[in-house]
């Protein structure tokens, strides 16, 4: 079975390692020459629309993924025309724009912050009284840890947040002041069944997702769960998909979701009976759906920017490495930690040492 | 940090997939044109002995290692010389001979089944009197999954076991009428740190290991701990080693050890905090070693001669497959399989369903 992966980043690179173990090969479509996951497949160079490898791609996999979610609607529609891909293109699309998404969650009713599409600084500045302040003014395509969002603090921002984003097609969304934000990573697979991984709380810092915590047995699993089953259902996806919420009154509203693995299901390769990248494999490849049941106590702390001495890290007592073997970079992700540990004392004395080392090499 | 092993298999393999998440990269030496292990790294295709490839692997590799304790003698004596080898030569050239391997442990005072040297039709003739009947025929070296063994029932066997053995030098032992096998694998680093996992209950079929199984909390396993004890302090030893043990009256007598990652330690993927597969290579890299705590109750069942419908393993819940790759071969180890449950009556069950899938495809 050879999986062609759209992406040759840290989250491909996982599926690989994931695969590999049940019999799996692997095959990359990614633009960067030093491509992370590129040692552990065939490594197709060039551009995603590009139709020579795209034609190599579907005559040499046998089912094509995504490790993100801004594919080209074309490089899509090709694929989706001559090979089997999953996620389907329709996730796809609605993923890419914010826009398309939130009308996507409220039509099902899902609950999301209040928003509105705007195309113009006029626009922009006619809709605010309805919002208040502050609000978030984002790109509706393209935008990734925090990468083209703006705080509107007072009238005064609209025009430099405005200036930020070049003119593209935007989206005003109301600030919410949560009490915390939290994600469930859910799978469902060619048979329609469905998993569900338990929540997890994660903690940003300008954009960035810095620490993932598992939350097993959290009060409100069960709604985050009846919520992403509307949504896998609605878009009869297959493979995993991760929904974030905000937290407000103890009651869940989306955020985004994401239709592929999520950098805050990392701990699940050490902190579930199966990985989130393994149940995406076994998803689209029409196999059953392993256990998401908690192992232990868990958590991911992020690498941004540089690798910490790999020494401490691997000091500290049930730490597990996890290097994507990147150049280092301001702002870029470059490694993580999973702690396992038995017991929940342990787990928070593990976060704060990770925290320390991430910090001291985290410029960002 | 470039990891140089000598030896392409599934051991190679899965120490790579235990090194690649610590941004460890990989090379192989290896003979056989399909090599399991060549996705993971590069690949020096040719004999162990050829000299251009070991020179290439020297200037390639920051520290090399092995797969299999069967290197030659001229092979390991030059990579010594010219790079950082571990598990250090001696380690080998002790393990690689049964005769030598006894001495050792016995000069070390730990206990193993009588046994004497033979050359000859009628040196073992001569001294078979002292044995009894039954008793085990060995060639001294080159042996493995009971390749290469005899067992002397009566004296009108001694012709017909000499004549398998085709005259190369033996050894005969004495029968173990053991209660049980177990095996504990030890890991030592270059900073002479020791951490041991719990012991191993061992299931052979024809001198095939078929199934394993995690003994946490065993009352001999502080006997076993201060038996390899001895073995790595006298060895120098930098690496992980598995020493096999039979059980008589309750007391552990030691059959064999091997320079290196074990099959009886394949558990440890799942069912320990850090697999023998990472720790062995934190051993040799001057990293420290990690926890060996038992996770849950675990278990490894080898698929020999073909893979199982992989639909049913993955259906038996908390079964981890792992895959090598390898065409189907009648007595080969094609796969293993592991389990890592929440309690111990789950866990016999599934070395129940996984035995069974087992023995469909097991023709040996």
């Amino acid at each position: 079975m050879k999986i062609g992966i759209l992406g040759g980043g840290q989250l491909a690179r996982m599926m690989a390692l994931a695969g590999i173990p049940l019999g799996m090969e692997f095959i990359f479509l990614e633009p960067a020459a030093e491509a992370c996951a590129a040692g552990l497949g065939e490594h197709l160079h060039g551009d995603y629309n590009d139709p020579t490898l795209l034609a190599e791609l579907v005559k040499r996999a046998d089912v094509v993924t995504y490790e993100f979610e801004n594919v080209p609607a074309a490089t899509a529609e090709f694929l989706t025309s001559h090979t089997l891909v999953f996620p389907p293109a329709e996730a796809l699309a609605v993923a890419q724009d914010r826009w398309i998404e939130k009308n996507f969650l409220n039509h099902l009713a899902i609950p999301t912050p209040a928003y509105a599409a705007v195309n113009s600084l006029a626009e922009l500045t006619q809709v605010m009284p309805s919002f208040g302040y502050p609000a978030i003014l984002k790109s509706r395509t393209q935008g990734y840890d925090g990468k083209g969002q703006s705080v509107l603090h007072t009238e005064h921002d609209l025009a430099n947040a405005w200036q930020i984003l070049k003119g593209v097609p935007a989206i005003v969304e109301a600030f919410i002041p949560f009490e915390r934000e939290v994600s469930i990573i859910a799978a469902r697979n060619r048979s329609h069944e469905i998993v569900f991984y338990p929540l997890s709380e994660n903690h940003h810092r300008k954009g960035i997702l810095r620490t993932a915590q598992c939350l097993p047995n959290d009060s409100l699993q069960a709604q985050a769960e009846e919520l992403v089953s509307r949504l896998l259902n609605a878009l009869d996806y297959v493979g995993v998909l991760a929904l974030e919420f905000f937290v407000v009154n103890n009651q869940l509203m989306a955020n985004e979701f994401a239709p592929r693995v999520h950098n805050s299901g990392h701990w699940s390769i050490e902190g579930a009976q199966i990985s989130q990248f393994e149940n995406h494999l076994r998803a689209i490849t029409d196999l059953p759906l392993g256990s998401t049941a908690p192992v232990g106590f868990s958590a991911m702390i992020n690498f941004i920017g540089a690798l910490p001495d790999i020494k401490q890290v691997l000091t500290i007592p049930n730490a597990h490495l996890h290097s994507y073997n990147k150049k280092p970079r301001k702002g870029r992700k470059i490694a993580h930690a999973c702690l396992r540990t038995f017991t929940a004392d342990a787990l928070q004395d593990g976060i704060e040492k990770l925290r320390a080392l991430a910090d001291i090499t985290d410029k960002s």
